[in-house]
């Protein structure tokens, strides 16, 4: 997977790169034959893995053969059925057998995006310890807050970083709390074809039977098993927007870092070093290209997720005419994105230069304006013993505090 | 509020309406006055309601004049100093003490959001104690089932509507883990006025009493007590998230509605009367109004949808230069659209005609190649004993069942 | 209309609000009998002038009765029907004879879409002989580029004016090539109604008569006469891209005020007074709020517009179940958006301070970094003899000529 | 190129491809240096053409390599210098020198950007084409028109086509209205590193002499000469939008062909053969993948196009800080998905199948339901001598002729 128009999307690696999806496509075909076997219904030498029948180099001929049926699943059952007979005589025969083609696209896209929440998830984990250790040095560091681009009133360096750390949490949160299930329903949802299979192999209770084979698949693909989800994509739209809800929080980060790096305001910078941030002309400049390129995956983001939604409305009988299709490369396309920034955005935390002596020098520049709010007070409601303008901070220690507890989980190696 | 270009906007009523807004905002602004008296900050006087200071009528010129400070607060709380005066002669004075204009906005349109989810919620009570009675009764009644708009394998209705229930099932859960929290922060997100108000009023611990203020606010105002979060903007991108999750739910229900009414098709149909669904020229038209004003709102909610998210994306400093602004108005119109598509969801449901003869004509006429599965396994197989074609649905007994079981809660009203 | 939630929607005044609307379609109602009259169609009597028959005060009513059918023109034309008779005894009977609802909400969409147009055009205009003036009065102005939030190489003020002036000529080009069609279709385009009305009048070419009467009213509504377009909706998408090229070209504009408003930076500022830009809490603020709304609207429009074009390729049928609908509320919207941030931007333009000397320091600050690239040619490639730094701007006082002659039909008052 | 996730990729081939877009950054190179060199300011020698040095297999490393400089273009000067030395000793001190990387990957976009305009408007020739003999074939076949699902009044097979030939039409002459410019600006758009080569090299009027390079490279190239467009994204924003029109006037012929060939309707049906349209387990299905695929890309475009906007609209500085980055994968998909939808939606035309019988059968069990529209007008203003149900199409056919008026210059290949 190269991406020469996305830089930074090597980072993802192999994470829901088509190989990767191709990957769990077989793997859903072997962890099914496997358990038609387990339950009676398959013969046990039919159920041979599948893994080594394919690898990288079949993706384009798949990739161009998918048109035909519309997606990727049919040419490699064909593939996989072609070249079954080196494991077993029964093998082609059984595989696939009780599935549908959204049964494995959909089970293999929910494998890779729980591998890459995974990943996204640890990246989050490394930045909440950054930034605390960050917020905890700067608890006090006093800078000026600034709203609707102006000078407002005195904060903590801190606070900021408090700030961010309470997106990152809630973007952990809702990751935590994402389910990744299993798609098992055959044609049309009903699970004929396998009920169908269990009937043929004498089964008591054929159903039963299906709903073990479905239930004990997932289990072992470590997926959640589900009832069929064929045309309601909660799934689908619960992990695009928790993955948005990360892009979003880095994006804030990076936007204060742009400003904050501005040359005029020098409060914080990044990590130089490795080449990084040259122009292809200009000596001089050091750009802050971890902070630019994860804002512009935060700009893209919302809509990509937004198209998952809008697959999930137009949905329509038990398999959609062009709603389901245009689900995969938009969750494809926002993994990758969403992972590579949290690469970069764990790059860019670790790496934050922070320069605490411009930060007094342009609050102390911004007094007394920044005071007037108080000053106000002050002219109504009487004068406070203390004048020290940084100590017009109210409770920026307390919110740094909060942000602490609240990491508190991440710090202690507890998640 | 009404919207001529939007029909059916009525049937969200005033909530969230400009209206709704206003009067949210001046709650706002009187349980905090409240607790700064409370807290010992305000004098008891200086602590009236300010609900009957303005009205409806105020709309118009708070919103004209809401442009010179780029929002509506700082135009209403000038509004309510001037006519405080009858209140109190301290009021005027305390009024908005503390406070920023983001913090009364931004826990106004939290209160708006908490009362257009309740209603959403109670929409979808009545939508799934209707549909699972629709389920039970059709657990049985085959149809045909169809993937990519041809037929495919057979399935029952009931199977369908549990597919639907699963959806609204869905979005209940994401409803109900939806918090609302107040926000507090102050200028910068720092409570450094209020703290500095209880410095001024003599507080032991300044600091604790600014949180016991902004807690017991939150309180009143029926909101999660939390830490400021100006530039964290989780709690508007996730109630978005879930109103999304709702339109995407009922969309679907409404293209199968649309699809399955087609007179060709006849297997369902909205329920007439009222003069709804006629044409300005054609009196032989009973157009499916409800289900394509349904449809429309769900292609057009992941779009508003990712506003929120961009503007989430885009935040930066301690209040941002556009990207707080850019996020009101997408809010509302999700949170009309949602309400209003919800209460046409529900009378859509409460209506639904259904045609078992003509599901069951269709269902013989797409015989003998809807068993075409079956019949390629059975050659492969053995024969199975019983041929009834209505048999090959598989577990869609259990798939019905299973979602009523889901949707128990509901049913006992546990909810 | 109001919009307390979009400040600033008052900018736009009554163009393409709801009574606007309403009115629109009574004239496309009116000019439609008219014509049926002058083409023998209708009885002269008929054809009365209808636009007294109501007033914004019937819009709610209308709103409220729209979603029964779907559209607020059934209930329109029922209200006519009403009311006509005090004018005709003629008038209930022939009016809306030969049209759909589509034909007259589509034509008065046109209509109230062309008129704000034409009020964006000449927020255009002003801009562009405002920036005109700015770019020649600073052709030589030097400052330092920014690329990358970093100091770049030098550059003048008239040179990134010039580069704003391009956005909005672009945007006034497409502005200028926009066309407004009517609709005049019938039931299904086809124009059945009105041909049989001229068959039933006796009409010698029943099809040429219906063709004059479309043809006529859409002259008289100052339309372009168009084959029906009922579900190929080219009209609605290219004015809303059209609308989104000027949001862009402002929002390009707000961004660079807002970055070099920055007090660190201090190189532009927006014009102060009446009131506007103050805080609710911080007497020392002076937000640039036309940039900041401006930034708003270009942060909103691309998905609004993107709504649009949804609608546009979920067209189907001969009138399509929901995809016209969506249509109707995103393009008012855009509209209002646009004509306020063009407003906003004419203000901002006119009012815009410019601080020279902050663009020279920051410039003498930025060296000998910002000379890098010429130090490392004349490295190269052997020395020049004059080395004053703000002669390294290269052709930019041609850039900005070039910006000039384009804009010359602009200040010749030949547009 | 290989897309899994996105069936039917492979249709556009390379155009826009990773490879495509190295090509055509390294012409651009080529272009400009022999262009330095014509215009006497490199030596004769060191213009060497460098379409040699590299290839396919670059891509990947240049990928990687591309987010330490945020773009693709550093690194690739960077190899190109490394592997120049074997043309000349001077090519590679001389190539690059005078532009920035903007210039070199935007010129490359507009390259590829045109080629893939110029490959879609050969498919709308075909599509035009085709449909223009449809339209004429059955200008007069009588189908029952349908609006908002239901059936409405008659109408022609032919007036459909003609419906759909417009939306192609409209799209073609927004394709033919799009300009390719190139971009030579410099690092800030001033081209002042040309200009100094200029002064360098003894030019008498160095900033014509710039000027000269850059027209003369932009004809080399075959783009459009321009003023610096840096930030000014008109271009990009315009193919965007043009693109999406020709996916919005597919998606509509693609949901007609879906909701016609449902078994229930059966007017329409894709051609079959080559195994297009299986399911993975039911022999009895003929999915339209072709219809299933266009709609696919239909819903996908405008929310990409929409990224491009925002781009423009969040454009800053001389450069911004992520959103020219955000534009770059939206742009190539957009561009490979629309070219994939036109050719499969020329597949789609070209092998539409028509059964005018069912449209007939339809058309007749419609009445007389399909005149009440009729019989109402006839009721209040008497009848018309014919009462052939089919004759009620109004100017079905001159919409028919007009149409084909339209389309004449591609049948008459003058286009």
């Amino acid at each position: 997977m190269n991406a020469l128009l996305w830089p930074g999307d090597d980072r993802a690696g192999e994470l829901f790169g088509d190989t990767a999806v191709l990957t769990a496509m077989v793997s859903v075909e072997t962890a099914w034959l496997a358990n038609l076997a387990v339950h009676g219904i398959a013969p046990r030498a039919a159920a041979q893995p599948l893994a080594g029948l394919t690898d990288a180099d079949d993706v384009p001929g798949i990739a161009r053969a998918a048109e035909a049926a519309g997606n990727p699943v049919v040419p490699l059952v064909a593939l996989l059925r072609e070249r079954a007979h080196r494991l077993d005589a029964e093998t082609p025969r059984w595989l696939h057998r009780g599935l549908t083609s959204q049964d494995v696209l959909d089970s293999a896209l929910m494998i890779c995006a729980r591998d890459t929440s995974a990943a996204i998830t640890a990246e989050l984990e490394t930045q909440v310890r950054t930034l605390a250790e960050l917020a905890r040095a700067h608890r006090s560091t006093p800078m000026i807050a600034r709203t609707l681009t102006q000078h407002a009133v005195p904060t903590t360096f801190g606070a900021k970083v408090a700030g961010w750390l309470h997106g990152l949490l809630d973007a952990a949160d809702d990751l935590a709390a994402t389910v990744f299930p299993a798609q098992f329903g055959g044609a049309a949802g009903t699970r004929a074809a396998v009920v169908e299979l269990a009937v043929l192999a004498g089964a008591d209770n054929p159903v039963a039977t299906a709903a073990a084979v479905a239930d004990a698949t997932a289990a072992d693909l470590g997926l959640r098993a589900a009832a069929p989800w064929h045309t309601a994509r909660t799934p689908v739209t619960r992990v695009g927007d928790a993955w948005t809800r990360c892009t979003d929080a880095w994006g804030r980060v990076a936007n204060d870092v742009l400003v904050l790096g501005r040359p005029e305001i020098g409060e914080l910078a990044e990590a130089t070093g490795d080449g990084r941030g040259g122009s292809s002309t200009m000596p001089n400049k050091a750009n802050p290209v971890l902070s630019i390129l994860i804002r512009r995956a935060a700009l893209s983001a919302p809509g990509t997720a937004a198209q998952l939604h809008l697959a999930a409305a137009a949905s329509v009988d038990e398999r959609p005419d062009g709603a389901w299709h245009v689900e995969w490369q938009p969750l494809q396309l926002l993994a990758r994105h969403a992972l590579g920034a949290g690469r970069q955005a764990s790059a860019l935390c670790t790496g934050l230069q922070v320069h605490p002596e411009r930060m007094r020098a342009t609050f102390d520049a911004a007094l007394p304006g920044a005071l007037a709010e108080r000053a106000g007070m002050r002219e109504l409601f009487g004068a406070a013993p203390d004048d020290d303008p940084a100590r017009y901070v109210g409770a920026a220690c307390a919110v740094v505090d909060a942000a602490l507890e609240r990491a508190r989980p991440f710090l202690d190696g507890e998640r």
